[in-house]
C-alpha cells in the first residue's frame, strides 16, 4: 500500500521527492516494471518492527529497521520528514531517541483530525502520555494551536479542554489546573468541552486531553462507527426489497461514508520533536496514505517544529516543567 | 413525560405501585380526567432542582425538592426504589446524604448498558468519580458484576478493564493496580479492553473505568451517533430521488435506529448506596422512562443492594480502602 501511495503522491505533486525505506526486494516487487520512477528512491533497511513489538525492543534490537533508518534520514537532514504506518509506540520511542525533543517541551503528543459536523476537529493527545500534569495539557494546547494554525490556515484556532459535565466541581486536578493556565494564556481558549463536542460543536477546532482519555475517545468512536456500518450492511442485505433500497440509497450512504471516513484525515502528527514525523493509520488505503504524506509536507513547508519551539518558549510559565 | 410513562408502566405491570413525587397541581394536569388511577399516588414536593444547579446547593437549600422527598420515601421504607430524570450530580449527592453508602463501599458508581454488537455492554463509572484508585476500580467491577448477574441473569458476567493499547507499559498506575486485583479475584475478568470493545467485543459484558473516562466515552458515542443521524437525514432530504430512497430505506433505518437507540437501555443505576436509585436520561421518551422503572423494579426484586454489600465484603482485600 505504501508503494502505490508514494507513486500516486508523486504523480499528483511534481515538486517533491520521496524515499521509500525498507526491504529493497519487497519494495521493488510493488514497482510497475520493477523500475524506480523519477523523484523516487529507495533506502534499504533490513529489519521490520512488528505491530505488537515492544517499543523498547524495537529501539534496542532493530537498529536497521525501516522506522529507524527513516528517522536517521530526518536527523541527518537527507529528508525533511518521515511518514510511517508502523507501530505507534515504537515510532514515538524511536523518534524521541533519534530526533530528540524540542527544548522546553516536557512531553511529545500525538494529534489527528476527526470528522465533525464542523468538517473536522483536532484532538490531542491520542496515547503518547497516559499520566499528564496541568502543564503538560497546557503545552499540548500550545503545540496543537501551532500545528492547526498552519495546516488549516487558521490564525487563532479555538481550543477546548475535555472535561465531564456532571461533577459538582468539574474535572480532576490536572484538568482544573490546565483550565487556569489556558484562561490566562493568549491562546484562543473557549473553555471546557465534553465528549459529544468532538463531533457536534461548530465553534471548536482543537480538543485537548490526556493520552488515556484521547485514545479511549478515538477508539470508542471507531468502534461505534464500525458497529453502525455493520448494522447498515446487515439491514440492507436482509432480502430483495432491502437490497433494492440499499441500491437506491447508495449515493447517500457513500456520501455519509466519505464524511465520517477517518481516512480523509489520515495522518497523526507527532508533536514536540525536532523534526516532522507523521503516523498513518495501519489500515489506511492509498488515498488515506497520500493524505498522511501531504500533512508531513505541509508541516515541513511551514516549519512546524520551529513554530512549536517558539510557541512553547513564548508560553513558558514560571513553574518548572515536570 | 414521567406521568404518561408511569401510567403506561402500571398498565403493563399489574403487580406494582408507583408514587409520583413533585408539584401536585402540575402532576394532576397530566393525568387523564385529572384522576388518579389505581396503584398510583402522589407525594407532593414543592421544590424543583434545576438541571444545572450545583449539587451542594440542591442538598442545602432544596429540602422539599421532588428528588429529596422521593429519596426520603426510600429511606423510610415507604417505597422500594427511586427513579429520577433529574440532575445527576444532585441526585447522587442527595442519595448519598439521605440513603448513605453501603458498608465498605469506598465510592458509589453509575452504570448503564450501551447498545453493542453483542446486544449490549455495561459500563461504569459514568461520572460519579473523576479520580479513582485501583481499589475503587476493583470495587466498581464487583458492584457491576452483582448488578449484571441479576439484571441480565448471567451467573458470571465477563469484566474488562478499559485501557489504551499503544503504550510500552500499558495504562496508568491505577489501571495497572486494578488489573492485578482483578486477576487475583474470582470475578470473571477477561483483561484489558480498548474503546472499540464497548461496541464491537462479543465476549464482554461489563467495562470498568473511572468516571472521567467513562463519561467521555459515553458522551463521545452520543455525539458521533448524533452526527451520523444528522448526515443521514441531510443526505436523504437532498432531492426527490434521495427522499424516495429514504422512504424505501425507512424499515432498515428504523431497525438501525432501534438497535443503537440508547433509550432501549435507559436507566443508569447508582451503585453502592443503601437503596435502589435509577437515573433516567433527561431526554428519555415514555418507553425509555418505562425501561428505567423496570430496571429499578428488577433491582429491588433481586435485592441488589444486599448482593452488592455481600459481594464487596467477600472481595475485601487487606489494604485499607482510600
Amino acid at each position: 500500500m505504501v508503494v502505490p501511495a508514494a507513486l500516486q503522491y508523486l504523480r499528483q505533486n511534481q515538486a517533491h521527492r520521496l524515499v521509500l525505506v525498507g526491504l529493497e526486494a519487497e519494495i521493488r516487487q510493488h514497482l510497475p516494471g520493477n523500475e524506480l520512477p523519477e523523484r523516487l528512491s529507495i533506502q534499504p533497511a533490513s529489519q521490520v518492527v512488528g505491530m505488537d513489538e515492544l517499543a523498547s525492543n524495537a529501539l534496542r534490537k532493530k537498529k536497521d529497521s525501516s522506522m529507524r533508518v527513516a528517522l536517521d534520514l530526518v536527523k541527518s537532514g537527507e529528508v525533511d520528514g518521515c511518514v510511517s504506518a508502523g507501530n505507534t509506540g515504537a515510532l514515538m520511542a524511536t523518534a524521541r531517541f533519534v530526533l530528540k525533543m524540542l527544548p522546553n517541551v516536557a512531553r511529545p503528543a500525538i494529534i489527528t483530525a476527526l470528522p465533525a459536523i464542523n468538517d473536522h476537529t483536532w484532538m490531542l493527545d491520542l496515547g503518547a502520555n497516559v499520566d499528564c500534569t496541568a502543564e503538560h495539557l497546557f503545552q499540548f494546547a500550545v503545540m496543537g494551536s501551532e500545528l492547526v494554525t498552519v495546516l488549516d490556515d487558521l490564525p487563532a484556532p479555538r481550543v477546548g479542554l475535555l472535561n465531564v459535565g456532571q461533577e459538582e466541581i468539574k474535572g480532576n486536578e490536572q484538568v482544573k489546573g490546565a483550565h487556569e493556565l489556558l484562561r490566562k494564556s493568549d491562546l484562543n481558549y473557549i473553555g471546557y468541552v465534553e465528549g459529544d463536542d468532538i463531533f457536534m460543536n461548530k465553534s471548536l477546532d482543537i480538543i485537548v486531553t490526556d493520552g488515556f482519555v484521547g485514545n479511549v475517545a478515538l477508539k470508542t468512536s471507531e468502534g461505534l462507527a464500525k458497529m453502525i456500518k455493520h448494522y447498515l450492511k446487515q439491514g440492507f442485505s436482509q432480502n430483495l426489497f432491502t437490497r433494492l433500497a440499499g441500491l437506491v440509497s447508495l449515493p447517500v450512504l457513500k456520501t455519509l461514508g466519505r464524511r465520517i471516513d477517518p481516512g480523509r484525515y489520515n495522518g497523526a502528527s507527532l508533536l514536540g520533536l525536532r523534526g516532522v514525523v507523521v503516523k498513518s493509520h495501519g489500515s489506511a488505503d492509498v488515498n488515506a496514505y497520500c493524505n498522511a504524506i501531504g500533512i508531513a509536507v505541509k508541516a515541513v513547508q511551514s516549519d512546524v517544529a520551529a513554530r512549536i519551539e517558539r510557541g512553547v518558549n513564548a508560553h513558558l510559565t514560571n513553574r518548572p516543567i515536570a
